[in-house]
């Protein structure tokens, strides 16, 4: 049985990394590729959209969607993490395909509407595109089968403040609509990926395999470790997005909890995901009145890299 | 040597604990307890206070300051935790003592300045007295020796809503002024506490050698334990604010980091401490502009009991 998907990204190498999966994994079926910005421009992020479908020899649609946050600023991509082109600088060809002729949001409407509790999403960059989404059809929350949220950190803390999680920061209203929608939702969050680290050997059993796709994949990781290895000092990197995928297909990998998420917006805390664990009681209801979604706290690492390479080899 | 302090305080069951710490432990010379709202009304505070010292057959000075937060609304004090009377509703005599003339804030200016370079203060509830202090005389950032604030939380999550410990929650203002004055200053927080368990052998044995306030202790010790047990599950109690005075008089038994704090004053976050280790970079310096101070991030739990023990017995 196959697990149908929208994949809402804004590659970035872990993006491209996540992607490979979905186009290779025998039980996903890939029906489309929404963008944002985040990690790069959302141009950018729909150009690599297109060349790494395209260079696994598939066609998969592409959507562009959100080139800013619903209400803040937008802030530089981090061409430093990912490179000025999102996949580490390294030379890239041009692409045969073109985007879709309706938006991300308008894309993610139709698609779930064209199958009635089959899709699931899942979202690894800025939200602003599901919450476009539910904005153009809000009936959507009863028609998907999942969302999935690689985003946000409960206890892990954040990566680009010390509470956030960039996904989350970049977009923190988009976040808070999305993660309090009422869909089943799960949440994939830095307290998961950070258990997961992609080496160096495990990056090259995934380039020996992956032919023109690898060579991208492994050129970008080049770059994209090297900031790990600076800022982090550890050799290798946290393939986060990809852990999106592994919990949707292998989520006995994972230690999840239920309970209610709010998504801070204003303030030092801007971008942090509060989380209310199901029944715990606190001074007042206000952090238990959101819907109930599902949260990673914890995760084999190594199981999962291991199911990463085994998809990607 | 010994160390001359002020406990600033709101007792409370675990602070009752920590000012018998405080009056029985030969190195440390008490100089005053000043009381604040916080765990009971700031009445039943200097009250409690008082009547500690009584039991103990000492004269301390209690001087009374903050009866509410400096700009939230007062939240009811928490009688299902600490009693109706701080101390688990037992039984409790009339005290001999009054409070002196001069507010909780006054009493640190003039202590402090009476003594430049040697006084610690010791703060284990709400900030608004030493909040109340900086805005009398800001000169004290530089002539106090120290401050350890038993309050906040860095990864441990919260212990009133999912991120904000109760001092802080309690008034946020006041500890966002205090967190951040730029005075030598060490959080004693919940990544400390929680690793702490006085379980009834131990609280059984200081009983035994407190004489009245012993007494007191243990009664009071049963009321929180219970609430420890019916919402948390275990049994015995988190002596929280006794790990400041442990912190202070036994440094080696917890883990600390230098870094940068901010208290949220507003939101879901309201309350909730931020920290940014020193030298870490985040997507902008906004976390990192804050004096330096220094955090708890762990504790050895099972010493810092047998210390509390120790001492008490």
């Amino acid at each position: 049985m196959t697990t149908p998907i929208i994949f809402d990204t804004d590659p970035g190498v872990d993006d491209a990394q996540a992607i490979a999966i979905a186009l290779a994994h025998p039980d996903i079926e890939l029906l489309g590729l929404t963008t944002t910005f985040g990690n790069v421009e959302v141009a950018t992020a729909t150009y690599n959209a297109l060349l790494l479908s395209e260079l696994a020899g598939q066609s998969i649609p592409v959507a562009q969607g959100a080139a800013a946050p619903m209400s803040k600023p937008k802030s530089p991509p981090p061409a430093h993490i990912h490179g000025a082109n999102g996949l580490g600088n390294i030379d890239l060809p041009p692409v045969k395909g073109q985007p879709q002729p309706v938006s991300a949001g308008q894309f993610i409407v139709d698609t779930v509407n064209a199958r009635p509790g089959e899709v699931t999403l899942v979202a690894v960059a800025p939200l602003g595109n599901l919450a476009a989404a539910l904005q153009i059809d809000p009936s959507i929350v009863d028609k998907v089968k999942r969302v999935v949220v690689m985003g946000g950190s409960i206890r892990e803390g954040g990566n680009v403040t010390p509470v956030a999680e960039a996904n989350l920061f970049n977009d923190p209203h988009a976040g808070a609509r999305v993660l309090t929608a009422g869909w089943p939702l799960t949440m994939v969050g830095l307290d998961a990926t950070h258990r997961c680290v992609l080496d160096p050997a495990a990056m090259a059993r995934i380039a020996e395999a992956q032919g023109e796709l690898g060579k991208v994949l492994a050129g970008s990781y080049e770059f994209y470790k090297a900031f790990y290895q600076q800022a982090l000092g550890f050799d290798g990197c946290c393939p986060h997005d990809s852990c999106a995928l592994a919990w949707l297909m292998k989520p006995e990998l994972f230690t999840t909890q239920r309970g209610h998420l709010n998504v801070v917006t204003e303030g030092h805390a801007e971008g942090q995901t509060i989380f209310a664990p199901e029944g715990r009681p606190f001074i007042t209801e206000r952090w238990s009145t959101t819907p109930l979604a599902e949260v990673c706290l914890d995760a084999d690492g190594a199981a999962v890299v291991d199911w990463i390479v085994e998809t990607l080899s």
